[in-house]
């Protein structure tokens, strides 16, 4: 179940990848580098950061197996992903929510502060994006619109270590995180809600 | 006297992050990335290459602490941080200064040369601007404009080794390479004195 | 003889760094960080990604010393580095043959994935590239133009793998896959081959 997940997600985040490098006009080459990138440049950020090396990708095959199966599948079919933008989205949701707590959980593994092991989460979840953006030449998606993206992994993270306090099952804190993240950016998205822009905003 | 330095130092970093974020009109997310990209993004580049892993502030969580605060403060107050420009152009000199000493130390207690060292050195006291350019999508200042930013670290370094040669005790060593970087900026700044501009000098 | 492939790559390497820096117009700073990135900045993300810290260039000092060197003298003699151009460029393409190679090899040592093993060659000989694009903010070339760069290496890697299945003699390896690459790019800029453009393509 677990396993599944984690493979539509990395499915949904590498096809997004070769989205965004198709407008680029990258090559063949570009595109399976952006879709690695967006896939697990956020997990490979964190290893790196706490020091669990050789990073997971590189332990675990199976991820550049999917990755590039799914950026040629995004290659062939590219006029016809339309139809799957729904399903895609869904998987990416899915996939944001378990990614913050693989994060988390490794963070805990690793003995650090609660505070660091929800940084490690959202970066986990958010910054196979910003590696994508740079590599794009852009300023980040996540810091510029005041999308609620990263602010959800970190909703999801207190409330983790909120029922963790409480001494809440094991199953039921995994369970209730990853949704409170996975609803409330369908809701966000659904009902256009964002964070308050600063910039228009007095103190 | 160490920590109240680091903290201000810390501070100093992270604010004209929020500044340069103000600029590229960020989110609140953006805002505080790059409020901690410029303030640890420099040890923690050093920490990776070196593998002293979980990267420093992972470890001592003050450094969270001091960030996220100093980026609310300048959020509510940005309108009044003119003030305070002074003050933030001292902390972040004297921040310089003791982030180049940190970052040489290190590589000491690795046991590397010392021309890695004072690399090092140089790395914590500026890479944190370098990547927090590079998220904002610029070239990163301190390879552009001839200030001698950079080369104030690499200085300082200098005379921490050769200090170092001549068995002067190890208090001294650290004020003396400190006051060099710390004496050398300001004067830089106050002077206007730059680097020579390779592209006008004949050879 | 190994030795003196490695020592003309890093300057081939590193001049490139230089030329590319000289057209951002960059300070005598940028210009050494950028040959210095675009040199070891492939081997350091590989070595980086598979916990081999510190990273090479801080354990084996020759490699500052011949990057700091090639960079005073593109400098000084940047008006007269088009009559080494052919030179460099073969230097260059010999240096990307090894880097995989070498690659690779740190790869088999940690015992990686032959899969792995291939992208960690193709890393070391063209993520320098890749980061000094970034630092000059440019969307990476290798990224963007139908050149075969980074398939040679892809190319080589399997070349390696396969003769390596049929328990063949390690020299035999090593010289086979590394002419592979060195022939392949020398063709490919020779004769204009590209890869295919896969927007003109249809499926």
């Amino acid at each position: 179940m677990f396993y599944i997940i984690n493979i539509l997600g990395t499915i949904a985040f590498a096809i997004s990848g070769v989205l965004i490098a198709f407008e680029k006009r990258m090559d063949a080459f570009g595109i399976l580098i952006i879709a690695f990138v967006t896939a697990v440049g956020g997990g490979t950020l964190r290893d790196v950061l706490i020091g669990s090396t050789p990073v997971f990708w590189m332990i675990d095959i199976s991820y550049a197996y999917v990755i590039i199966l799914s950026t040629i599948f995004a290659i062939i079919f590219r006029k016809r992903l339309n139809y799957l933008r729904k399903s895609l989205f869904l998987f990416d949701t899915i996939g944001i929510g378990l990614y913050t707590l693989i994060g988390i959980e490794k963070g805990l593994q690793e003995g650090l502060h609660p505070l660091i092991c929800v940084a490690l989460g959202t970066m986990t979840a958010s910054f196979g994006g910003v590696i994508r953006d740079i590599l794009c030449n852009e300023i980040p998606i996540i810091f510029r619109r005041e999308t609620i993206y990263a602010t959800t992994c970190i909703l999801g993270g207190f409330v983790y270590f909120l029922l963790d306090n409480f001494k809440v099952d094991n199953t039921i804190v995994y369970v209730v995180s990853g949704a409170v993240i996975i609803v409330t950016r369908l809701l966000a998205v659904k009902f256009k809600i964002s964070l308050p822009n600063i910039y228009k905003t007095e103190f």
